[in-house]
């Protein structure tokens, strides 16, 4: 293990931290926040660097990284991350609770928004600041970061980081030069991300919060950049006006696409942005699943609270389909009161997410387009054994070893959120009650297996709200610290999608 | 495709369910039941007979199947079955419509035990045996014991046939000849069912029935043994005493086993069959779950309605540990109500399931064991290319390609199942409430998601009795037709695991 060289790396991303962090401080010296708000992001800040700066002066025998470093180094990276960015709400007391402050900037990180505030009114501009950038952050990655400012090495270090930080069954460079990749990616998602703020920057001000018009578009923005979901005022997006909510639900739609299709985009490659499989089933899916969740509504064949007109069930099925898969979380009503197959549309959304390359969660499209012709292979083959399988996948034949990978990872994603399920069962908040008030009215509704099924979903496929006790209109404050270190390490799980963490945890990793 | 021989075959079939059907007929006469009631055996059974005995004429050009051949017929015969088998509850009218008759005999022979019957004492004796007597042929298997009386081919066409419908990754012969064998397995199963009918025997009459202890013992047993679980009382195996209960729960258990280790026992290799690592984990498994029920019950850090002694307590975790791990559903109370801890162990005991070559269903243990792991090896292989496996799974080195059948197979499992779930939500029922009467009480339940989502797992894996509003003391039949059909269809694709239903339903495989 090139202890050294990781020590660097570590160290690298600690100062990047501490760089990071001086944005929510300009926010609370911007807002004139008390004494306390602003040492509770320079105290961070100053120790972060110093650290961060002493492990520059390590120096490795090896510059290479074997995978099995780059894995396990990524899976750290995002711990420690976590581990610091929880600070500054506990010096501030606005989450005194260390591991809460961990659960929430963890759900940040890894673009989850599952969060522990029951009343979000009392945050601070820069605490809410933290939270939403933390998502701008963790969407497109932190190590993807850190490579544009890296010196590249010829031996592939840096992809190992790259296939341990990027959604999806597999990573393409699009240009030959690994770095120049990682710029074009960033300045892709940058760019989306100022489009959407000065578009939002056009929409009427939210009554009540006249003066928060641009400190709201940034937050709204980060949020559907990293496809993550935290709210900044009471009910989410429910009191953003329908303008806003339509820009947010498209944005939405763009960031769950695979950036390199915008590559393909800028260089003129329309063709081949719309031949693509995943893109078209994304699209499809899309289109279905508002489609059903929309004549759900209308039809009301099934009773719930709420009565829409037909542009408000429009409305809000173009953005809850938008939202949960993408596995952001934002939301503009309870859909937790949704008619069966509303509310099973969306149950399912939450697995399978959006498209590969992109900021959001789940399981990945690619993955199940891959998986279903792998499956018709396998049957093929056992129809006839001297069959020879021609499934491609975008344009490429799909290889064995892509399909098999892509089933050992579906499995995997089920295994270790049964897993999660159960592991909350042990917590003494199941069988409560818990008072919601909504859109729907006020109700009731008890703590039962529905709950932590969708929570666990919501953790693992880094979406937030779940349904039931756990909706959109809840909060995950009622579970014990145990569930709430169950339910990060899942977030996590899901974010670097699962084989990272193992390789971290895995004593064979540090043996050699 | 080999028409002929695969009509001959069928033809076969119809005739052994022809014979099959005599046995309730027998028990119609015997309970003096009405002419209605008999007519209701006698006519399908002169309609297999004759089409059956009409199909022996065929005279195929080759007598070998291909293993294509082999799977699409093993699913047909299973839906030939059911769909001859509903028609007695037909003609008797004791289940009038057909769609509704046809759920009830597949969940019959799948051995899954949900049941459309709202008022079991509607049904005559010859129904109820029918019914159960199903569960005792699909446990085992039909073309398995076709196979005792075909004259074997030495092409490995029977092999076919007995992979197609055993459970379990991988089919094993026990002696050279695949006749042998099955007579063995046949043998052993018969055994153990004379021998759990012989000691319910012993146990007191259930007030009330004390005319019925032998034919309930001999519904109870087929019920066990098959693993089906349908009720031929109110409330089914709570009336019954505590002696009964405890027979059954241990049986059920044995019914559990992969058959195969009888034999082992029975030739003296003790050893052996303490030294398989399916049945040490089987074993774990079953204590781990019964400790955890029996806590939660005990400590009661969670209300529930029920108020057991400890004697009651140990005993319903027992059964319902037994009877929902080996895919049963029997059930001893009502277990919708109890603490989180106790239904979430039950809930995934649902999907895992028996051992493989038992007659439960669910995933089995022994692909779990697989699949954990050959994820175990591919995280090595990630850390040290150079990494060579090593795994063993029963004392064979575990091949790679056998860790993928187990990933893709897994994968599928809960493809299907996730998809009957989405089918499931198109239902009226959905929103409604069920009124419930139970040990617990008088209580009202919403037909909600985990409605849906027990109800499909319940299905796949072969269950019946699932929770909330599909609970123990509910029923299936508030669902639609439409429902009914799609939860057949998973019931037969659990019980024959996937791949030779979805061989039945490829174009590919009739064009050749």
């Amino acid at each position: 293990m090139n202890y050294k060289k990781l020590g660097v790396i570590l160290g690298k991303i600690m100062i990047l931290e501490g760089v990071l962090m001086t944005a929510p401080l300009a926010v609370s010296f911007a807002y004139r926040e008390s004494f306390k708000n602003i040492i509770a992001f320079l105290i961070p800040i100053i120790i972060l660097m110093t650290i961060g700066l002493l492990l520059q002066m390590l120096k490795p025998e090896r510059n290479h990284l074997y995978q099995k470093e780059g894995f396990a180094l990524t899976a750290s990276v995002w711990i420690l991350m976590t581990l610091f960015g929880a600070i500054p709400f506990v010096i501030n007391g606005e989450i005194a609770n260390y591991i809460d402050a961990c659960f929430e900037i963890m759900s940040g990180f890894t673009t989850t928004g599952a969060s522990i505030i029951e009343d979000i009114t009392t945050l601070s501009h820069s605490s809410l600041f933290w939270r939403s950038f933390s998502h701008w952050i963790g969407g497109m990655g932190v190590l993807v970061f850190v490579l544009i400012f890296i010196p590249e090495s010829d031996d592939g270090s840096s992809m190992h980081l790259l296939r341990a930080e990027s959604p999806g069954p597999q990573v393409g460079k699009l240009v030959s030069k690994m770095k120049v990749t990682t710029r074009i990616l960033y300045l892709i998602y940058l760019g989306l991300t100022v489009l959407e703020i000065i578009i939002l920057l056009f929409d009427k001000p939210i009554p009540g919060y006249e003066n928060e018009k641009f400190f709201f578009s940034l937050l709204a923005t980060f949020g559907c950049a990293g496809t993550g979901g935290f709210g900044f005022i009471p009910n989410s997006m429910q009191l953003f006006n329908p303008f806003s909510q339509y820009v947010m639900a498209s944005f939405l739609i763009l960031f769950g696409c695979n950036f390199s299709l915008y590559y393909l985009l800028l260089i003129g490659k329309l063709k081949d942005v719309l031949r693509s499989e995943e893109f078209k089933g994304y699209f499809a899916i899309a289109v279905c699943a508002v489609a059903l969740v929309f004549i759900s509504l209308i039809w009301r064949f099934e009773a719930f609270p709420q009565d829409y007109t037909t542009e408000e069930a429009f409305r809000h099925s173009f953005f809850q389909v938008a939202s949960l898969m993408t596995t952001t979380g934002y939301t503009t009503t309870d859909y937790n009161v949704w008619p069966m197959l509303a509310t099973t549309t969306l149950v399912l959304l939450m697995f399978t997410g959006a498209m590969a390359g992109s900021t959001a969660g789940g399981i990945k499209l690619s993955r199940i387009i891959i998986a279903v012709k792998g499956a018709y292979i396998n049957v093929c083959k056992m129809i006839s054994p001297r069959y020879v399988p021609k499934a491609k996948f975008e344009g490429k034949t799909l290889e064995q070893k892509t399909i098999n990978d892509v089933f050992a990872f579906i499995t995997l994603y089920f295994f270790i959120f049964l897993v999660a399920v159960f592991l909350l069962s042990f917590d003494p908040v199941n069988g409560q009650t818990v008072d919601i008030v909504s859109d729907a009215g006020a109700y009731t509704v008890k703590h039962g297996f529905y709950s932590n099924f969708s929570a666990s979903l919501a953790c693992i496929s880094n979406i937030g709200p779940a349904f039931e006790a756990i909706g959109p209109y809840a909060s995950y404050a009622p579970y014990s610290a145990f569930s709430k270190i169950i339910l990060s390490l899942t977030m996590l799980l899901g974010r670097l999608e699962i084989i990272p963490v193992l390789i971290l945890f895995n004593r064979k990793t540090w043996k050699m």
